[in-house]
């Protein structure tokens, strides 16, 4: 109901009398979402978007876990992602739908169903260390009907590495660039490529990486254009948001 | 000399012996910038892109300024974006260039020309005091080609007046969201709609805002899909991305 | 229109047919709000509330800020406060509209009316340097309305200052408790009164203070059970919730 | 001996020969707590307002909190509350005094005793993580009295699951709005509200949430008017601020 | 009245009929300091110990300084330290009262008092830079009856020129080791010398000082036993502190 | 050799012929400790001194720590503080050498020998929580031949409990005062008494107090005068420093 | 390919007809690595500079380092640094390549090889639980075939102990100064040496350590002249480049 | 006298009667500086090493800074640096000595002497605002008799840029990396060279890069190996390092 369309729609119901106002206006409070006591499912998006769902699965229990995504699955969600889940939560979950987990990003995708992956996002990482938030992108971004290209370990301190697969970046329409330490891919890539690039810090290193504060500050302050940046190891958002902007259909000129 | 196709034929012209090695290595390493002593001019982006160049004019001296404008504008740059500069450098640099001079963004626009306004990027902020930053984002979009529509204070904490705007939000391409102090707005803006948002936090604010920290940190931590962040006050950055996304050309299926 | 029973009235004249579906979605959209390009004034609180008016005077001219305030008073509004305004801004806007500015406060309260002073709230100061910050306070809950009582530099380093006012403090039906360096004054005065106590941070200090850091924290940190805090120093946060509580009704019993 | 009150009658029975300056001063000194070595029971405030009691569990051994809540029970306190405890100290204490342990908390509630639900606290979350924090604030309040109304998972992101709790929002006396991650519940339910908002920051999140930072300063930089913030995770403080703001009677007018 | 033989005293008087328990109630709450309604005045200890009074000027206005300045000079305060005020408030002062202005520590000594220097105590700085603060220190140490020697420029970055004074060192009854930078003075003291240590960081330095917090860090960390650190800058506060120490007298064995 | 009376010495004894210069020359770089490999025994302060010796337990094995605490009571050193040890290296110790463990303060005192207790310290805790480290101060102080009075759980939250201690505080020639959370107590005790106070700032506390980095801040800003502050949790060096303190004799004039 | 030399020699092949121009590209392109999917390991440097090679061993499986491992050792690397690795990994290793394990350190050298120790390295630590970190430098220096000089625990606060070692630091091309807590020791062995010092600040510490930041700030501060600065705990990297300024060769004047 | 051959020279005299043991003291203590009051010169180190002398300009007065030029300038020093000192400043100490100002560092050259380039030192940019500190870095580097090669705007988000410069910076024997905002250059450059890197972060940047606190970061976090940090804006302390590193002579074999 968060939608002027639908609120207009609704008007007309009530001039027309088919609707009476305090049935309007419990219509109006009633939530396009299923409360489940600890959750409030919204199954509206992945309808009308036909987009992947998410279930950020840290601090939830199994069982809360299992209760969103059944209930999701009768509503006809697929390729729900539950993100950031133990491989016991993952074979619990496995009892009751159908699900893939992937071990490195610790993620599960239930009522999987495979999706041609369009247009051309490429995943590069820094180090063999940062392979778990960028699988956690790749694997959200395929999930959401995206092409995905990985090119892991080309951190700038070789930059032979990373120059080597230069036409693969260049082909990109998004590029997700993740790196922990000092975080200077973003920059590098950013200043290589035209297309939207989206960084991801990692908590990826030790001492004055302070957790990832090293690589997120770096990248904020990239001197390349074009570049933008998720929160520390934020995996799904870069996914998302990758998918958002692979996706976008050209202007329609009137 | 950055793209593989340039250098692939540079090898076909050494293989047909019309130009010779050391010459082509000479040529290799020829880049495609002019050298001013004090800075390296990049031409090739702007011509190849049609796009808007930026100079960032804090640090650099009127005269400094001066020497990079002309040049640009003698190989053919037009709406050179100048940054953070004041009145009186703006004055200055009227006396030898075209420019137009934005008081509130504390930005000029050298050799303008009117481009159309194609798509649509809303820029939307919290509050009055944003105006420079998020002038500068327009502006910025504006010089490149994208048409933009402003909705400025519309905070969070009048709730109302955001919603009263929401289906100019709803319209859009990438919005671009403004915000100091508690930085909400971009995750309010972020649950709405469904397009990618860019975040620029602020450093409006006192006390415990930390010159911008406050809604750097709250913005990166967004709970809203679909959200990105640029540098405190980086309203060039966050204008020059949405572009980018903004002029997107719909994916071609073979 | 932010309130349930305009909307639920609305409902009823479209279902009356004395307005029209669309008319009531424009209705619905139409804030209740004055557009001043560099600002969305909100009439229905003060006019409601019979609140005194915020206008937060940093990072607006004189001309924004004189535009705003003479709208207000054209609605009605009354005891407006022009909070961390200049004296040259307050001599500006005394040219216009009727104004009494506050010097150590840097507080204007424009279209002032006496309003008969409610209730008691307490504000306490750890030293002369918070007066800007507690007068700000102050002023702001007497515009409200509020019976304000004054208790300055009884900081804990001299307890006796403090426990001499203690019969002050315990009649208080709010306090607040303004203090800058190692902020303990909230501390303490929240294991000695009863009531809810408001703690606000000041700047005020030098070195390991960092800007009033360490008065916010320790006041966050405070072990003494009814205490809150707000921003560093934000004087006009604190009267004006402490307005909320100090003229809250009693409950009433069904 | 915290009291004028109770020092004047004291004097009194000095003058009138009753208590001897000697024993008048032994009895200025003799406090109104009880010392178990490790622990002063403070019994004054409990009995004279009626209020819960609370032990902050963490750091001190079940021996140690078992003796003080049997101490605290023979004096007559009721509905003691025992913060951050696991479920096996609960357990031990279940075996010396009657508790109620709630698991979610981590919280005990010792000589638990049923009280009229006065008034109206709303708890709102922004997330089912925020849960235990929401819980903790919820069952203090309850436990002093106060009725409490839980409105959970009405994060920002979704903004019509906020909304559709709109009517229940305005119908409290007071609002304690818990939430992780970027913390702009305080800031939209302050906007949307006229009562007192409590606001409490959690750690729930990850990356630049820092442990509770983002939301803090999120919270503590809200443009709304009438919100203050607690420490993080501090449900207990939370719950005890609103039980005196909705207990407060009306101001008494002479 | 904060001192148990007084309290003692009032209440034999009161047994005695020679006060009224209404009077000695006033008493007792009658603060032995004056209050000149934006501060109030701390006579007790300066008549009690003979020690030197402190005003901190920062953040007062000449007038009020010259207000407590003047106020105290009557009841009989000599070698009132003004400290943090500038040569034109010194200036202002003289106008008024007998004061000594110290231009480096930007400190004023009003009404002085030649009195004789007792003890030793060594006032040690890392740089030329840091002599504003060892200044604030040792004058005020002079002020109150101390003998103070001045060991300036003897940073660890040249150890001979520390240790060419090391015979200066071990004679001291306490040394007040003033640096900023990397404030490791106070370590290398703290481990050559028997006596306490009293480290001072000073906000002297450029980039990763952070205005002082390195050095502070440093001290604190200090491996060497028997120092202790006060705030950045803070010399009064070391000089105040040293003379407690060096008057210190010996333990009366029974 | 540290000491110019033994270099003095020295050089006599090369005068006379006694000593080459070559063997002057070895001597001034033997060092006045054991090379153990892994530590270098510094025996010098404790014969000369008579203090209490320390090693800092963490990091090093108990094996490593056996080897020095045996060579260290070989040469005839007794009270050694063995500190952040746990039971079990206190259990492995107890076969080689004599010693008693305190579990509190997880603190070994090795080869221990009973001193009498001269002078007066009072150690004093804002919370029970605080007691591991007020432990470490006060057997450290104990162990060096001081009377220490404990004072504990007297925050100022409950100020009554302060105050009704307060004839045992202003009998101390030195307080420790103990404090995590908002660490107000140094503030407030240093304001009651005239002797040096030595603040320790602990762990204590949870979300803003950031591992007590909130009551660090707190204790440097005190607006009280003679305190000084020591390393959050430093039982150890507050011990030791006042220890220094309370011994120190009287000045002797000339 | 990342030497122009290469790429002359190889536009001279293109010229010559012997390379094709798309097999130049292709050249151009294949990178002097191999790539195992997880990791691209670069055998260039190796071999051109007779050079230990590094693997950073956290975050990777003990599979993922035989792996690189052994495909190194198959190129014919030899003294491979595998750092930051549990005795378990080291076990595990060894029972597929030669490797020796320092278990101080957590460090592995496969395939080692003797090579003779030139120049002369000094890492010296401010105590014994620097160790690890000195075993990191020291082993990483030895294995590039440096020889090295151990100084462990000459912390400053025993000066004596550092300058009876005076001799050995003055012989030394190049000083490794690992120093956690207050890091002084970089600053003091700065002023006392004339070649390059290496500080590295160490986590060792507690309280206002953070980890490593105290020691790392006051290096970075270090007034010394010829300092520089490593990240915290970073031994491999300060050996490393220890062994680049000690195998220096002299300038050569034409 | 803090060179063992000094002192054994000493101690030879002593035992031949040529010096008295008190005289020997004496000299031993006569520090190898001359004390000017507020500060105490050096004068060994310039006449031993031939090394440019530097003078920290910041915080000290005209008249002090000429003060100690003057005094090093009788003893010989030439080629003396003040730095960070303003062109009114550098015009005053032109009247009494012969000093070369640059303006751009704020560095003065005094008793300016011509000194042969040695060896090769390259100082790189990444952007034109860097200049001012690599300014520092080259001139110091030059007046201490190196060759220095400047190549500046050279930032890693245009690589072509750095990478068109790759010979020169391959020819260095040190490579001084000067880079704000993000910091990358270091990374890069590091990876790319084979000799020892010094990287200078600086305050170049605004919002997040925080004072240079992002390009701190980075810098130690570099992935590179062969990288070590200065201070932000050090200048001086890079160029006296690169200095050290360039003139060290070959390992002499034996």
């Amino acid at each position: 109901m968060d939608n002027k369309h639908d609120i207009l729609e609704l008007l007309r119901q009530v001039a027309d009398g088919k609707v009476s106002p305090e049935n309007a206006m419990l219509e109006l409070k009633e939530a396009p979402f299923e409360d489940l006591a600890y959750a409030k499912i919204d199954f509206h998006r992945s309808v009308r978007q036909g987009a992947a769902e998410v279930i950020y699965g840290e601090g939830k229990t199994p069982e809360q876990i299992k209760g969103i995504v059944e209930r999701m699955g009768e509503k006809g969600c697929r390729n729900i992602l539950v993100t950031r889940i133990s491989q016991e939560t993952g074979d619990y979950l496995s009892r009751f739908v159908p699900i893939d987990y992937h071990k490195i990003p610790r993620l599960g995708i239930a009522f999987p169903e495979a999706r041609p992956g369009r247009g051309n996002i490429v995943v590069a990482t820094g180090g063999t260390s940062d392979m778990p938030v960028a699988e956690e992108a790749a694997l959200t971004a395929e999930a959401m009907g995206n092409h995905v290209t990985r090119v892991y370990d080309v951190g700038v301190a070789g930059l032979h590495r990373l120059l080597s697969n230069l036409d693969i970046l260049m082909q990109a329409r998004c590029v997700i660039a993740v790196a922990g330490m000092e975080g200077a891919l973003a920059s590098v890539v950013g200043g290589l490529v035209d297309c939207p690039v989206i960084a991801v810090p990692t908590s990826v290193g030790y001492g004055a990486s302070f957790g990832g504060l090293s690589a997120l500050l770096s990248m904020l302050n990239s001197c390349a254009s074009g570049c933008s940046v998720v929160n520390i190891d934020n995996g799904f958002g870069a996914g998302y948001l990758a998918s958002r902007i692979n996706q976008m259909e050209g202007i329609k000129e009137e």
